[in-house]
Formats: structure tokens, C-alpha cells, sequence
């Protein structure tokens, strides 16, 4: 008997333990600081007050989880975009590799000046020349074929000033406040102008948001019958969709089909995401990355060749939007800073 | 001492039942019977044996959780499609709504055959008079206009046959299957010819397929500053795009980004869904639903004029893909025979 009364005594209190671990654990993570890479003030504040107050049961501002959607442009938002948007380093980098089997390139513009390392006859050749490599880059091969040749140069290529992987250059404060959305029972998109198919690859790993999450700009896909009886995607050159400006709520209503209650961009391409997602009924939070720290990343704003924002930012003033300032509201900026 | 003891064993015994249940779940739900209206049979063993096969931690065919994509087609594979798309009663019903407003219906083709129930006008008028019903019943409005005119038409139509409610008419073998590969880790979506945004307010509710888990065919949709100052996205009397045939894995691709392993359908626009979905590396389901049961709802096949199945069919055939045949395999077919 004695021992059964042992066993019992020692099984309980293993339980309770255990029980109260359980009980315990939520208080535990609220305690702990979902955002240290957010300086104390008032961005940060306003962060955690809008979640805590669509969260709370019975709240007047409560939202229930099926409609707690968050949208984050890309470019600026949650990695960096100087001194030009990745995408095209991508594209640039891709000219070069497939150079060999393109001889013509040595004598046609804008591919000439890129090889030649000739800024001045790639600025030349302007938007028109730019559309042209992208499209010759991103055509031409099964999406499989292209997924493939993203991931290997996420892997190989390397950032001018900070020589690393182009994918260390994410923000480690918004990877943050991804993971603190989702576990408040966000659903987290990427709603972006640069393309789909470039960023799909590596942005689960990156920023732990499925494929199924990711929208962007697309290029025209065709099914087919490959050459070994498989069918297959073929990308074709020619632009299906830019999810840009107007085009980001467009976007969101025919990919996600809700309107988020929460979205982070930077620049004038994303002002009408914010304005959409602001017009909503109940609690809405809409943010403005502001890049104030020239030593750490970089700054600009209103003047910027990538990442204009001028529109956004006079909006945002208007309506009582968050505008982040990077230097005074960050910690930390990148992942390896830590 | 006695009384402490006397609640440690009470408090024990409580703990260990809770423990047991929650050890025991599993087991109870392995064996409730998870597709109870599908017929033991081999239609029923290939779908378990499957999903067995894909969920086997360990086992050669295992798969990881965010791959577990299926997708399912919408008309004649989770719904009924007869006597004709539920969509097109939908763009009927609205055309005799609103006839009040646009008395030039009343001598304009199509419009006067579809107010005079004059089919035989109304097929004259041919798949350009239907485009043109579509057009007329689903633009001129803002997206969430749209969302309500659905919702009231669902509410409120009943179906010729059945005289109930069109959302009613749901396969139930198939709302198991969702759920079944739901709770199997499986993301279900929906990959539809039918118009997105007719779909999406009321598959969450009816399949338990959220908004942003629905693929199908779309109209241009445009962003504006509406007369009220509020942002609004108005819905324009043009295709953007056709989710049907091969636009089936062009959807998938387009707004998934990785290839299901599992696809159900019913008719030859499903065939390159399936093929898609086959063709991928590891074990990979393809199903179709053969509607063999005219008492119970229809029977159609090579011949019918919404939902034909002939070429998908025969490839089927040779692939050894399922083929469900209704009559034979589904116990019940509609929830509210139960």
C-alpha cells in the first residue's frame, strides 16, 4: 500500500509538474520579448497594442484567426533593395552565365554594355533594355528548370557591399514580427512587385511563408507535352501580371480573396495595398519601413531609384500609419549582426 | 495526511484518465470508419491506402506535411453540374433580378429568350450569348457587392430537381474525403473552371476551403478611389483568365507555386490537372468521378454537355488512375439523404 501511495505521490507530482509547465508556458512567452530587435517606443508599441487588441476575446476589435491576414511587400520591406532590387542582380548575373551560348549578345544592347560592365550603356538602354534582360532571363525553361537556377544562385551569388548571400540581407526585426503574427494566429503573405517564380524557392526557408502564401508580378506560363512525353511549364516572355501599385490589391483580391487587416510595405508602390487594407471595417495596422540608416543598410526616400517613397510616406503621415525609422527603431538590422 | 493522500490518488486518477484519453485518441479516431459514405471497396482501399502510403513517417512513399497539396475540382466533382452549371443559374436568376433595371432586355438577344424562358432562343444564342449573360450579371459592381449578391443567391435559390438550396448539393463521400485529408496534413484547395469569386464566399462554410485555398477562373478587377473617397476594387465586363483545361496547372502554378500529389476530378477540363499532378516524382492520386446514378443525381459521360468525360476518361483508363463510379461506391450521396 505504502508503495502505491509512493507511486501515486511521485506520479502526481511528476504530473503537476508537468501540468503546471503547461499552464505555465504561455505566461513564460508573453513574458519573453516576441520583438528584440525592436527598440523600445513607439513603433514597437504600436505593434504589440494592435495585436494584443485583435486578439483579445470579447474585445470590441477582436478578429477571429481565418481573417487575421497580414501582407509584406518584399523589396525594402523585408530585405534590402540597393543598390538595385535583387531580381535584377539575378537577371544581370544570368546574362553573364549564359553569355557562351549566346554570341549575338557581344553585339546587341543592352547585353553588350552589361558584359562590358558599361553602366552608363545599361542606364542608356533604360526601362525598355532592363524589361528585355529580365525577359530573356526569366523565359525559356520549365518553372522547375528556372526554381532550380534561382535556388543555385541564392546559394552562389554574393551582395556587392556586404559579400554575403543575398538571402542573409532580410531584416531581422520583421523576421520577428512574422514569427509574433503567426503566433497570434496570423496567416503571413508576401504580396510584392518582383516576381513570383524568382521568389517562391527560397521564401519558406527564409521567411517561413509557404509558396501557396507568396504573391507576386508573372510572367505567362503554357502547359505542354515535354520532348520526353512529360507535361511540363514552359515560361514565355512576355509579363502576365505586375503585382505593383494598383496592382497589389488586385493582387491580394484574386490570390487571397480577403482583405488583410495588417500590411508592411516602404515605398510608393506600396500605397495602395496600405490604403486598401486601411479602408477595412474594425482594426486595421498599416507600416512604412522609412530607411534612415546609411551606415548599417541604407538611406533614402523620396528621391530613391528603387524604393521611391514619397506618396506613401505623405499618406502615412495623413493617416496615422506607422512609419518605422530604421536607425532609431531597430536594434538590430541583419541576422548576422547578432 | 489521509486527506492529502486521498486527493494525491484523486487527482492521480483524474490525471491518468485524461492521460489515457488523449493516448487514446488517436487509436479511437484510426478506428472510426474517416469516409463512412464511400462503399468498401477498391475506390475506398485506393484512397486510404494512399493517404497510409504518404503519411508513413519512415516509409519510402513518405510526405512532408506543406507538400501534402490536393486539389480538388469544383462542378461535378464536389457539387452537382446538371442540369447545367450552378454559375450559370446564378447569372440567370441575377438577369431576371435586375431586368426591371434594363427594360432593353426586353427586345435584345440573348436577354429576351433567357425573361420569355425561350431555350430554344436562348441555345441559339449560342456560348457568345452565355458570355455575354456572364459578362452583364457578374461586372458593374465592386468585388464585395459581388461576395453579397452571391450570398443572397445562395440563401434564396433552390435547384429545378432537388428544390433546395444549390450549396446543398454537395457530394458528401467527398466532404469526408476533405476532411479525411485534412486531418492527414493535407491542404485541400479548390482548382475550378467556375468564376473565383462566385466561389469564394461560400466555400469556406460549405467545404471548409478558405478563400485564399480557391483557385478559378477571373474577370479583370480594378482599383479605384471610389465616390465615397474609399478605396474599392470594381469588377469589369472582361475574362482574365480561363482556369480549365490547361489552365488547370497554370492555376495551380500560378497561385499554389508547388504541384499537388493529389487531384480530383470529373470531366475532360480536369485531364491536365490529373496529368499534372501524376507526372510528379513519388507516389502521386489522381481520382474522377464517373456520374453513374441517375436516381440518386445524374448519369453522363462522353456525350454530356457540361461535365463531359471522355478524353480524361480514357487516360485514366490507361494510367490506372481511380475512377469512382458513383452508383457503386458511394453509400450516400447528398448530406441530406443521412
Amino acid at each position: 500500500m505504502f508503495a502505491l501511495v509512493a507511486f501515486a505521490l511521485r506520479f502526481t507530482s511528476v504530473v503537476i509538474f508537468l501540468a503546471f509547465s503547461l499552464v505555465a508556458l504561455p505566461h513564460a512567452n508573453a513574458q519573453t520579448d516576441p520583438l528584440p530587435s525592436w527598440n523600445e517606443g513607439a513603433a514597437k508599441k504600436s505593434i504589440t497594442d494592435f495585436v494584443a487588441r485583435v486578439t483579445t476575446q470579447g474585445g470590441t476589435d477582436f478578429v477571429p484567426v481565418p481573417e487575421r491576414i497580414a501582407t509584406f511587400d518584399n523589396d525594402g520591406t523585408l530585405w534590402t533593395e540597393q543598390p538595385f532590387y535583387f531580381q535584377l542582380a539575378f537577371a544581370f548575373d544570368r546574362v553573364k552565365a549564359t553569355a557562351p551560348r549566346h554570341p549575338e549578345w557581344k553585339t546587341t544592347q543592352p547585353f553588350k554594355a552589361l558584359l562590358d560592365n558599361d553602366m552608363k550603356g545599361l542606364a542608356a538602354a533604360g526601362e525598355k533594355g532592363l524589361l528585355q534582360i529580365v525577359a530573356v532571363t526569366h523565359a525559356g525553361m520549365t518553372t522547375e528548370e528556372f526554381a532550380r537556377t534561382v535556388l543555385d544562385w541564392t546559394s552562389t551569388a554574393r551582395h556587392p557591399r556586404f559579400h554575403r548571400p543575398y538571402t542573409e540581407l532580410v531584416y531581422q526585426p520583421m523576421l520577428e514580427l512574422l514569427t509574433y503574427l503567426r503566433a497570434n494566429g496570423f496567416k503571413t503573405f508576401v504580396v510584392s512587385g518582383g516576381g513570383v517564380e524568382f521568389m517562391r524557392p527560397w521564401m519558406e526557408k527564409v521567411y517561413g511563408i509557404p509558396p501557396e502564401q507568396v504573391v507576386g508580378s508573372s510572367g505567362v506560363v503554357k502547359f505542354q507535352i515535354g520532348a520526353s512525353g512529360k507535361p511540363e511549364l514552359m515560361k514565355l516572355p512576355k509579363i502576365e501580371f505586375v503585382d505593383d501599385g494598383s496592382g497589389k490589391p488586385v493582387g491580394i483580391n484574386r490570390f487571397i480573396g480577403r482583405r488583410p487587416i495588417f500590411a508592411f510595405g516602404n515605398s510608393d508602390g506600396d500605397l495602395q495595398m496600405l490604403q486598401w487594407t486601411a479602408a477595412g471595417e474594425g482594426a486595421r495596422f498599416a507600416g512604412l519601413v522609412h530607411h534612415t540608416d546609411a551606415e548599417r543598410e541604407y538611406a533614402y526616400d523620396r528621391s530613391s531609384k528603387f524604393g521611391k517613397l514619397d506618396k506613401a510616406w505623405d499618406e502615412a503621415v495623413k493617416r496615422g500609419w506607422l512609419v518605422v525609422d530604421m536607425k532609431q527603431d531597430w536594434k538590430t538590422v541583419f541576422p548576422f549582426e547578432k
